[in-house]
């Protein structure tokens, strides 16, 4: 709901810091002042929890209708003038300013922007009878780190608000624009980004549409909450422990982690350059499994590779996604619990339906034998801080601001007394991943022996995360994420339905005893995610699976709702 | 030439080191003098420096036919049935046995396997009809620290003799027998493998079969100086500043250094395991430049990712090799000098004449204005050194060997003052190695504004080193061939004749006043060579580029000779 600006400014006594995020959030609020129509006009008050039906009631018909269309499908309605651009971006600006006003997720606004370049476009489809490009007039959502040119990336650091207004777009920012997308707000992220919940000192924390009292995950969670609540139909994330896949799972919506290199990654701010003991990846949030692919796809037609050094020329196999080489009967492996943390029953019982339909149609499933989960998180941690967070509390202490209470947690990982590793110790901690990485290369090929087809399995089907969505300042396990993140190797997460319709089943199957969760409607409601898992640098074909699944699983619940 | 056994063990008071280094030296000698046929009968004084035509003295008439083969034609032959495996391994033993009394450039000898297993191979064929794989039959050689299973591994350091006996074989040696190929020998490397010229306390330094006087480069300098006196067609080495490029460069030989992770690397002893700021690469030595796809094909045809993670899942694609997607009409910028250290007249002379006749034939060749050379080198000494060399003084201390010249020379760079960068000093490195690589992409990017044709240059033709083969001891730079380690771009040596012709055409056209060797008929002689670089990750598109100047090269030459 709308602040007066005076309410956001009377602070007196204020620090530094809480001086620079009061007006952070201040010219926010300016800014989404200036678009009195598309404010939030119901009353809601600020304990009701679920608000992801508030939208219907704020939105025209023609604008509900069109915020529900994935990006593949507004690609084709507006090359086929079904709607113009213009339509496109303000149904999803007025989507995006009602899901802020509910869910505090957006950091920059710029709709005076995004309205000029939606006329551009309408323009050149008009004068040419072409689109400008594969995703003209897609509205796209960026998260904060990524630059944006001309817009501040502040990152969740108060120290960086103001100072780090971008020179340039990032790379994949800057195909974006050469594809025809509109980018028309930046989402908030969390104070160091490492954090899988979202919260910073400047505007505090997002919320997830399907219950407030929860995380819509992190890092990448002003995203989620914004897709999920229809603000936009693609996001720009990025993911180094597994925050694009568990926003995504939070809110019931489709994440991909491609494998390093493959996917454009220059021109994002964070506090550790140069640290490439393990390495982030930037990647889509999105209703549909096809706009996981859309995006990948129209990102590597530029070639980017000859603009980032890093990048592997590996050109986008669109044939695979779309099912080339495929064997009809798929093999896959199931990580029911990594034996650290046990997914609670409503995971369980997804997975359990998801085994049961794919066996359904065919295809093989065996379990997944859990590998070192432990081991690799508390490697992770040492890789991750290398430093012993210097670099994160260097930002934190320039500005003065505290950390917050998941900042705190995690820097609180940090090994070795938070003191910076030796080079000899460094050394040896990157011979440990490449001995985690080729264990779990053999492990994987060992699956051959068990699988009856004489080969290792396509693809593991894992928990996004031990719970749903956790309350505020809950999470506490990123091992079913972040052991792919350092195997690097792809995994994208994909919802399968309601916590409502899995325990339901668990409780007809005489299984309650093992209920640990206190069920209500809002739990009930609250969204269930799995996650799909490939070999490294074959994101075509995990995607090419994923689009299986997915189709098997909707499939099979049509039929069941017949 | 044969020492005696006695002569060999005959020291007393002798260091731990030395001694260990002269049994070394003494098992090798027994080894050899099983096969006394195979040894060197010619009279060759101690100081006859060039001994490259020694070899048919020695050979049977067709010994030295087979041994003038490439590997690609040894294939042919030997699958037609015109020699059996057991004669091609045999004829190259003996010219191995002779280049090693002529050279020094053997380690590990076991010519009964190589004789037993050519004899399998043989049984096969005859049996089956059919090859046991895309190498049946071609001898291959392996640098000394790449693991043969059941061999020492040495690697030059006195520490590790006989205590490295390589349980398994390094998967580019597991391949290499599954294609059906013979290992027979292993070959010298220097101390420290960090080195353009190989020299260590075990078996002392490998000679240039061309001069002995000279070095026949390093860190691959066994292969180079065997496979140039035909002892071997195929050779592996290892590169990580220069180590293939250069030894071929010394020796008149081609050899190919793609771009980490696409050749299989796992498998070789080093003193900087989980150093991977700058990381080596293994590939080919041989006589000709389709041998070296032959093997890049090879290596990747039995999907070596899925047993080494680091490698990047790209298959071979052999048709751009040979040549589609290819402009008939090609581009070339040349390095004519770094800025740093200028090459020497016989090699602006092969640059100038390699020049004349690309343009001659059409296509568009310009100058490669030089950008950070010694930047790049700095930053490379710093990256090399990371721990200030101490893994390397490690394992010298821990036999007490003193570092040979050459070792101490680089060593030396070592900067810091020798003491390990902290963590925070390793990050910023990394950096300016990714600024270093932008800079360097977006100058090969902005070529496309000078070639006339609308595109960048398609690759860059450089010296190998400012000097041919440098006399011992006298290795000075190595940023001709290093700079593109630190790029991660391909490039690969070839050779484009002697240097007493280009000089010629420098004295007849009147530029002997820059003329700065004392020329003889020893430095005429003397191999020249030049090397081709390309794109990251294009390493078919580069072969198939050499393919192309290596033949417009020779055509002219058998033009010019008719």
């Amino acid at each position: 709901m709308a602040q007066s600006s005076t309410q956001l400014l009377d602070g007196r006594d204020l620090s530094p810091w809480q001086t620079i995020a009061r007006r952070k959030r201040f010219d926010r609020e300016v800014n989404l002042n200036q678009y009195p129509q598309w404010r939030l006009r119901s009353k809601v008050p600020a304990d009701r929890r679920d608000v992801s039906k508030v939208l219907d009631d704020e939105l025209s018909s023609e604008e509900s209708e069109i915020v529900r269309f994935d990006a593949t499908e507004i690609v084709t309605l507006v090359k086929e003038r079904r709607f113009t651009s213009l339509q496109v971006i303000q149904a999803h600006c007025h989507a995006a300013v009602v899901a802020q006003d509910l869910t505090n997720c957006l950091s920059e606004v710029f709709f005076d922007e995004a309205v000029q370049r939606a006329k551009e476009l309408d323009d050149h489809l008009q004068r040419t009878g072409e689109t400008y490009g594969p995703l003209h007039g897609v509205p796209v959502s960026v998260k904060d780190h990524i630059m944006v040119k001309g817009k501040d990336t502040s990152t969740g650091y108060a120290a960086w608000c103001y100072k780090t207004v971008a020179e340039k777009d990032a790379v994949a920012v800057d195909i974006l624009r050469k594809a025809g997308a509109i980018l028309y707000v930046k989402t908030n992220n969390p104070q160091t980004l490492l954090s899988l919940e979202t919260n910073n000192n400047i505007f505090g924390r997002t919320s997830n549409p399907y219950d407030r009292d929860r995380t819509a995950g992190g890092s990448s969670g002003g995203e989620s909450a914004l897709i999920a609540f229809h603000g936009s139909p693609l996001g720009l994330g990025t993911d180094i422990g597994g925050s694009i896949r568990l926003p995504a799972g939070c809110t019931g919506l489709y994440g991909f982690k491609a494998s390093v290199a493959r996917i454009p990654h220059k021109g994002l701010l964070g506090s550790h350059d140069g640290m490439d003991a393990i390495i982030g990846v930037l990647g889509p949030i999105t209703r549909s499994a096809r706009d996981l692919s859309l995006f990948c796809r129209v990102m590597l037609l530029y070639e980017p590779w000859l603009v980032e050094p890093p990048l592997l020329e590996i050109p986008w196999k669109q044939d695979v996604v779309d099912g080339a080489g495929l064997p009809s009967r798929l093999c896959f492996a199931i990580l029911w619990d990594d034996g650290v943390f046990p997914p609670e029953p409503a995971i369980n019982e997804a997975l359990a339906e998801c085994k049961s339909v794919l066996t359904g149609k065919g295809h093989v499933v065996i379990d997944w034998e859990p590998i070192g989960h432990k081991e690799a998180w508390d490697l992770l941690t040492k890789l991750y801080f290398l430093d012993g967070g210097e670099e994160y509390w260097d930002v934190l202490n320039e500005s003065g601001e505290p950390p917050v209470p998941q900042t705190e947690w995690i820097l609180n990982q940090a090994p070795n007394g938070g003191k910076p590793f030796t080079v000899a110790e460094i050394f040896r901690l990157n011979l440990q991943r490449e001995a985690f990485r080729q264990k779990l290369l053999e492990h994987w090929n060992n699956t051959a022996s068990r699988t009856g087809l004489n080969r290792a399995v396509d693809a593991i089907i894992t928990p996004v995360a031990p719970t749903l969505a956790p309350k505020h300042g809950k999470t506490e396990w990123w091992g079913y994420t972040s052991y792919w993140n350092l195997a690097d190797y792809p995994a994208a997460v994909f919802p399968v339905g309601y916590a409502g319709q899995f325990l339901d089943k668990v409780e007809k199957d005489g299984e309650s005893g093992q209920q640990s969760t206190t069920r209500d409607d809002l739990y009930d409601n609250l969204p269930v995610c799995l996650q799909l898992v490939g070999r490294r640098l074959n994101e075509e074909r995990l995607l090419g699976i994923l689009n299986v699944v997915d189709g098997e699983l909707s499939q099979d619940a049509q039929t069941r709702r017949l």
